[in-house]
């Protein structure tokens, strides 16, 4: 018998072999110091910690009842994958850090990640390719979807579920309910499993009725061997439920912070020859008082805070740039009742809390689902609204076709909202915001835009409602310190100058709130260059690019995006116009780009304001 | 009382009006008419038939329970709204043509057309859009979308119900249950329907029930009133249904060719205050002999053919290049047993079936379900399998974020083969492939290619296969005739050179088929230019971009994409090579680009050999 053991040293862990040694009591202690080491690292780090502090038991139960060096687990997001990386060996001092341990699954890391992700929903259809894999070659092993509630909701774990269904191969998708996800849950099948967790009459009369079958031999080969039966037992007494009426095995559901419950479903889970759910209830945020009481979504994501009181340590006084365009918007919502805001369950992420409750009605979370996003917008504008849709960069890519056809095709008025557009830093490569300019650019009829101060932003955000189509407003993750007073409106389609050059040598055609740094420094420093503030990224403004033509150098500077978008454009325009000096492109790579900080990955780039100056 | 009409002058149809003054015996003769005349249209103008024929009947009905000036409709997809046009007062001799009327809904064709759509299960996002403004400006009037059982089964469908069902804002929707759609259904969705509709007890039972309660005035109010007991009486007869759980109002299944039973339904949807279900059920093909039979889906859409004998009329022996790329890929499954194919719904479209037939396990038709598809891919990849996802330009866009994230971002091989990549011609903006190349461009990893004769397209199938990561592979909805003999190996990321000009005046890099009928043009007439088949589109031929510095004149033809892609970064990398000469691109512009023949489109854009030759 295995010697009682009160802490687990959990620097000591080099897989998860040690789990079978220790009893339930035991688990529970792992479970708590596990809980104290996530908001010890985090609180440090930042990363993500309500996800993380609800899914501790669970993944205990997984490591203990699969073997995931042969049997395959996704946890769909990947954010709440903590306590995973820890039990297979990984420490997580240098989370989210640069060289450091991802914040997701990450596969050159741990041959215990199977796949990667960052975006919601994608679980089940790859375990679903998994299991096709599997089966095709004959291999027998066990595949985990691990996805929430809100996730599921999503149009692509809608297609991956109907597809498993059907195709039949062996997945075990654990649907891990905690009631909440980001935000609130909505939609209509929120509803159906608020019904499905309801029926603990269900629960109770068929544990009863498990009981009694396995009282006998006989009973117990019928249990086994008449899974109809339990089924019509199942159907009578609640009815089905969406799961079972599209052809899955259902388990649960159970409560997620009893490892041994926990273990028993996954346990029967394993015996089942068919796609199944298991479906666990947790509490996000479980274990610590402010995540378990927070509704918005605030302990989600989080930066450095304190453990003890919950503050969150935030720098000197500054502004977001979400702050600032919320500011904005809700002037506008004030004065025009034809605004309607949209946002794909990023009402918190971007700040945006306090419009939706001042405005209720004129605010729509949609949850997850960023295609539905643009055609609710594209319905929306086609009967005289005008939406606004609120969304990071990176999820906007969810949303390429439904903004292409359903909203620029048709040439709806529709702003766009794009938040935390350019580097990101510690998220890394799956939430990088540095693509959307130029899939936008293959877009007809949008514009797209970026201010570099708080008054160009508001010159933008009036401008995108006077009907110019689609009109794209972004805006990186970065703060600003400095308000910028005064209103000027900037007329459509053109560009500021900021510094006008002596000599003619050189022009800088910046983008972005960087532009306002590069300025400060080109003066102060006495540099002698032309600084253009290219504001609007299409359509460009003409008159200037014929004034480009009078300089021996053009510099595109571009520290929000790769070069596809804007950069190139400019270069074919300049080259039209039979440019015969030197253009020098400084833009993001067209590359995947890691975690590390803002600052760290303009380095690595050569995109610093320093390197521009050097090209002075 | 109207008098007895025999046949409606279908020339003299100027709006739905008429119809009220028609009994169902005359609406069974307008319906047969109507019928004859689509079969006689598409047979001239080739167009969408199946769906056509399903659903005369219920738009009858639906035009005349609704008045569609001022409520509002969205067929799905659009593809299903010829007798719609018809009804609502427009001919269809000019269907698809140049400047004639649209194979979809397209608001610019009359008051009639609210929305547009040409990909699938955009109908209910946009209906609740338009429901929410509804309601917000006041306003009174029903919204209905309408659309069939596989646009339902995409994830964007899914998550417009989810939403509407929470939004509570009253949308109608009706679901067109052909049970094949494209091709057949799949899905666990399906076995849902399959079960809602085979509940015929219930629906008898239900009609008792309810004459019963009519008997009397309190019945009848106890009928209006306590929905809930309907509802009780629902579950416990046949239990939940997917709709139900949502929370959504049900009506149905009925025959949807019972013109006065579609009607009944829609009145009694037309009472809903809440989101609700018609569920109706049609046949595809309906009243033509072929297109009824047909289950593979070859009479979906349709090129011209003879309606006697259900033979299509095609031109000469020509072969497409989705033949090809079949006859490719078959081979190559069957030397390498790691290849899976993957086809969102379009198995026939691509003329993949025979690959269905042959290898039912090594292929994959996962439904309109592009974002899945991609997903799937990914997860298909990361077990060592290499898969091939046949798609269509237009359709990929669905999956840009899947592709990227899910398949590029972990660098996994995959073969992606883009059908109908460049002009489609008479389906207009909906379906255009020009975009695919400038979207690609902007996703890290991923290699373009083109090929113009069928023997680099064995190549280039052959190479995808080689551990590239993504490799794209496009090809254009147009056909070829010459089969070109032997196999010569293309150095991954080369050129060919097809012609060399004496002079290095002129250099023309060209992309895709139209390069060999550029090399005969300008042989035929004796021009002098160095001619580049750019078959790698990304990575390009390094050395030969340094051989094009040496020109006075560099000539980009693309004639199946926007510039957006190869084109801008082809300008990009000379101008960082200093290029000192003139470059002229010609490319299709960024525009949404109508229905019109392929032909009329490249004269319109100036995009035709003669415009290369003039250039000369």
């Amino acid at each position: 018998m295995a010697k009682e053991i009160k802490h687990v040293d959990l620097k000591s862990i080099t897989g998860p072999e040690f789990l079978s040694n220790l009893n339930y009591k035991e688990l529970d202690i792992l479970s708590n110091d596990i809980r104290n080491y996530i908001l010890d690292i985090t609180s440090k780090n930042g990363g993500h910690l309500s996800a993380n502090l609800g899914t501790i038991d669970a993944t205990i139960a997984l490591c203990r009842t699969f073997d995931f060096k042969k049997d395959k687990i996704i946890f769909d997001v990947g954010h709440q994958c903590y306590t995973y990386k820890l039990l297979t060996g990984r420490q997580l001092d240098t989370l989210r850090q640069k060289d450091g341990i991802s914040g997701f699954q990450k596969m050159e890391e741990s041959p215990y990640d199977h796949f990667e992700a960052g975006h919601s929903s994608t679980s089940i259809s790859a375990a679903t390719g998994m299991a096709i894999a599997r089966d095709l070659k004959g291999d027998n092993y066990d595949i985990v979807a691990f996805i929430g509630d809100s996730a599921i909701q999503n149009g692509l774990a809608f297609e991956g579920l109907n597809n498993l269904a059907q195709s039949n191969h062996k997945v075990i998708v654990v649907l891990n309910d905690n009631g909440m996800s980001i935000s609130q849950p909505v939609g209509g099948l929120s509803r159906a499993f608020r019904k499905m967790s309801g029926s603990s009459f269900y629960i109770k009369s068929k544990n009863a009725f498990r009981k009694f079958f396995f009282l006998t031999r006989f009973g117990r080969w019928m249990w086994v061997k008449f899974t109809k039966i339990k089924n019509w037992f199942k159907r009578k007494v609640i009815g089905f439920n969406l799961f079972d009426t599209m052809g899955f095995s259902y388990i649960g559901p159970v409560d997620g912070h009893y490892i041994r419950h926990v273990e028993k479903a996954l346990k029967q889970a394993k015996k089942s020859i068919r796609p199944v759910i298991v479906h666990i209830k947790t509490i996000k945020g479980k274990g610590y008082k402010y995540a378990e009481e927070d509704v918005e979504g605030s302990w989600h994501g989080v930066s450095k805070f304190d453990v003890a009181t919950g503050e969150i340590k935030s720098k000197e006084a500054v502004v977001s740039w979400s702050e600032q365009y919320k500011f904005l918007l809700k002037n506008e919502i004030k004065i025009n009742s034809d605004i309607i805001t949209i946002v794909p369950a990023t009402e918190h992420g971007s700040d945006l809390d306090s419009l939706f409750t001042e405005f209720p009605n004129r605010t729509i979370d949609v949850g997850i689902a960023e295609e539905h996003a643009f055609t609710l917008a594209g319905g929306l504008a086609s009967s005289g609204i005008h939406p606004v849709v609120s969304i990071y960069s990176t999820f906007l890519q969810r949303g390429y076709d439904e903004l292409s056809h359903d909203v620029a095709r048709m040439n709806f008025n529709c702003t766009i909202l794009i938040d935390r557009a350019g580097l990101v830093g510690n998220d890394g490569e799956t939430h990088q915001g540095i693509y959307d300019e130029a899939f936008l650019y293959t877009i007809p009829n949008v514009t797209i835009t970026m201010a570099s101060r708080s008054n160009e932003a508001l010159s933008l955000m009036k401008e995108s409602l006077c009907k110019h189509g689609v009109f794209a407003i972004r805006y990186p993750r970065e703060f600003f310190s400095v308000q910028t007073e005064g209103v000027k409106k900037i007329p459509y389609g053109t560009w500021k100058v900021e510094i006008e050059s002596r000599s003619k040598e050189v022009a800088i055609v910046s983008v972005g709130p960087i532009t306002v740094e590069l300025k400060n420094k080109i003066q102060e420093l006495g540099k002698d260059a032309t600084l253009y503030n290219a504001i609007y990224l299409r359509p460009m403004d003409e008159n200037r690019i014929l004034e480009l033509l009078n300089y021996k150098k053009v510099i595109i500077y571009n520290a929000y995006a790769t070069k596809e978008g804007f950069a190139n454009s400019l270069e074919s325009k300049l080259m039209d116009l039979c440019y015969k000096g030197k253009v020098i492109v400084k833009t993001v790579p067209t590359e995947f780009v890691k975690q590390a900080t803002i600052d760290e990955q303009r380095e690595l780039f050569g995109i610093k304001i320093d390197n521009i100056i050097d090209l002075l």
